[in-house]
C-alpha cells in the first residue's frame, strides 16, 4: 500500500528541517510517495496567495501532510490546512528531554486541543466605530468527537484518564457545554477525568507539572497552555504536533521559521522528526514510530547537537545521527 | 477627609486575612471608616444570594473596597463587584520575593488587564441542541481607556513602556481593534510598546521573564497569563490585585479561600496586606503604601512565616510583625 504524503516545507528553516524529516521516513522500507507543495510568505510574495489552491487540494487528498513552518502568513496557512483535513483535534505533546535545559524537567504532558471552533470560528464583525464582536462557537458534536478521541487516546495502561481544562465559571453556556459533553462521554466510557479552570491550570502546571498528564481543552486554551508547557520544557524547539482528521492529518513542529538562522543549515530538525514519529504512528507503524522517538531522544542526550542546544552540528549531522540510531 | 472603605471578608481564609488587612490600615493616622458587608458561599446558603444588594450598593458608593476571597460563588461575586465600581482595569503585579521559593525568582511583572469585556461579556446563547455561542466584545472606547491608564502607569523612570499581548493573528477584528487602539494611544503619548502574541508570551515568559515588565492585555489573556506568572513566582499566595474604576476601586488578593486551612488562624495575610498597599497608593498615600510593601517584603524575607512558607507563625503573628515594621 502506497501512502501519499504531502510535503509543505514553507519558509525559513521549514526548508531545512522538512527534507530532514523526509529522509528519516525514506529510511524505512515503507512505500511512501512524497509530493511537494508550496505555502507561506515566499509564495505569497510570488503569487499573491499564501496557500495556493493546489496545496490545499493536495493536503485534502493526501494520506498525511508534513508541514514545516511559515512566517507572517502562519494563520493564513495553518488554519485552512487544518480545515483541509477536517482536523478536529490537535495533539501536542510537551515533554522535557534529558540533556536539554528545562525550567521544569519533569514535564511530560499531552494536550488534546479542540481544533475547529471556539474563538477560531472566523465570525467577526465591526458593528460600529466603537464595537467589534467575535462569535465564539462551541458545539456538542465537536466536543463529543474530541472526547471520544481522548477516551481512545488514554485507553491502555499508560494514562489514568485525562484533565478537562475550561473556563466554564465565566463562559457558562459555551465552556459549560464543552465540559459537560466531554465529561459525559468519558463517564459513559468509564474513563476518569478531573476538571481544572484554565487560569488555575496555568498556575498549577508551573508549580507541579507532574500532577497533569493528558489535557483536553478548547481551541485557544490548547494554543496558549501548550505553549506555556513548551516554555516549561525549554522552548518550542523540540515540540511536534499532529492535526488529526477522520481520514487524514497534518503533522508539524510547533516552532516557527527562525529567520535568524534560516539558510545556514544549522536548524535543529528534532521537532520535525518527532512529527514524523507521530505520522508513522498515525499510519499504523507503531514500532517505527517508537524507533524514531527513541533515536531522537538518544541524539538529544548524547549528541550530536545543533547550536540551539549548545552544539555545533549541522542539520544534516543530526539527521544522519538519528537515522544511524534507527538501524 | 474620611475614606469610607467597604470590607467584604467573604468565605474561608477571607475571614482571617481581611481583619489583618484592616488592622494594618488602622495602624496609620488616616481617617478610615470601615463598613463590613457579606458576600460568598456562606451568605448564599443563608439568604439565597451570593452578593446581596446591600453589599453591591456599598461597594458602588464606598471610596474603596477590600475584598477577601469567596469560594464556589467567586464569579457571581467578583464580576458584579468589578461592575459596581465600573472597573476598567485590573492591576496584577506578579513579583517573586526573596525568601520565597519560585520557579523563576527573577520575575517582576505587572499585568494591566482589561476588566469589562472580551469573553466576559455575559452574552451567551444555546442556539440549538448542538450549538452554543458567546459574543466576545472588544470596543475602541474600553481599549482606549485601558491604554490611557497604561500610559500614565508607565510614566516616570521605572518603566520603559509596555508590551501589548493579544491574539490578533486569529481574532483579527476584535484583538486587531484592541491592539491598534492601544498602540495608537501609546504612540500619541510617546510611550514605547512592543507586541507579543498571547501564546508566544506564554512560552517566552517561562524562558525569560525579565524580557517583560508591564503587560497590557484583554480580559481572559490577563486572567490566564497573570495566573501563569503567579506560577512562576511560587503560587497565588502572595499576589495582590486592584480593580480600578474612574472613582472607586476593589482590592483583593488573587488567592482563594484555602478551605483546607480555613478557621485555623494560620493563613498567610501577605497578599491581602499587599492589596492594602495598592489601596493606600490609590487613595494617594504613596509613602504609606511603600512602607507596607517594604514591611511585607522584610517579613517574607526575615519571618515570622506562616505554614505555606515553611514557618509555624499564625496570621496574627505575621500581621503584628508587619505592623511593627511600619513604625
Ligand atoms: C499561527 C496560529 C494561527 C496558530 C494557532 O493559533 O493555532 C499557532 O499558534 C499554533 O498553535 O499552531
Ligand atoms: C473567579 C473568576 C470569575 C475570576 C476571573 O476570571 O476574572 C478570577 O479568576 C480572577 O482572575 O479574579
Amino acid at each position: 500500500m502506497t501512502h501519499e504524503i504531502a510535503v509543505i516545507p514553507g519558509d525559513g528553516i521549514g526548508q531545512e528541517v522538512t527534507p530532514a524529516a523526509v529522509e528519516v521516513l525514506e529510511s524505512f522500507p515503507i512505500d511512501f510517495e512524497f509530493v511537494e507543495a508550496e505555502a507561506g510568505d515566499a509564495v505569497l510574495a510570488e503569487t499573491g496567495e499564501a496557500l495556493p489552491q493546489e496545496t490545499y487540494d493536495l493536503a485534502a487528498s493526501a494520506d498525511a501532510t508534513l508541514f514545516g513552518a511559515v512566517g507572517e502568513t502562519a494563520a493564513d496557512v495553518i488554519l485552512p490546512l487544518r480545515t483541509a483535513v477536517d482536523s478536529f483535534v490537535n495533539i501536542r505533546p510537551a515533554k522535557a528531554y534529558p540533556g536539554v535545559d528545562a525550567v521544569r524537567p519533569e514535564t511530560d504532558l499531552v494536550f488534546l486541543r479542540e481544533n475547529t471552533e471556539g474563538v477560531y470560528s472566523g465570525l467577526e464583525d465591526r458593528l460600529t466605530q466603537d464595537v467589534s464582536t467575535l462569535t465564539r462557537v462551541v458545539t456538542e458534536s465537536a466536543s463529543k468527537r474530541l472526547a471520544e478521541f481522548a477516551c481512545d487516546y488514554v485507553a491502555g495502561d499508560e494514562h489514568d484518564g485525562f484533565s478537562i481544562v475550561h473556563k466554564a465559571n465565566v463562559m457558562r453556556e459555551t465552556d459549560g457545554l464543552f465540559r459537560d459533553t466531554v465529561r459525559d462521554v468519558a463517564e459513559e466510557q468509564g474513563v476518569e477525568t478531573n476538571e481544572v479552570l484554565m487560569d488555575a491550570f496555568a498556575t498549577r502546571v508551573c508549580l507541579d507539572p507532574e500532577q497533569f498528564d493528558v489535557v483536553v481543552c478548547p481551541n485557544l486554551a490548547g494554543d496558549v497552555l501548550s505553549d506555556l508547557a513548551a516554555g516549561l520544557v525549554g522552548g518550542l524547539g523540540l515540540l511536534p504536533s499532529a492535526n488529526i482528521g477522520p481520514e487524514r492529518a497534518v503533522f508539524e513542529p510547533v516552532h516557527g521559521t527562525a529567520p535568524d538562522i534560516a539558510g545556514e543549515g544549522i536548524a535543529n530538525p528534532a521537532a520535525m522528526i518527532l512529527s514524523t514519529a507521530m505520522l508513522l504512528e498515525y499510519l499504523g507503524y507503531e514500532a517505527e514510530s517508537e524507533a524514531v522517538n527513541d533515536a531522537v531522544e538518544a541524539t538529544l542526550e548524547e549528541g550530536p547537537r545543533t547550536a540551539d542546544l549548545g552544539g555545533d552540528a549541522s542539520t544534516d549531522d543530526v539527521t544522519e545521527a538519528i537515522i544511524d540510531r534507527l538501524s
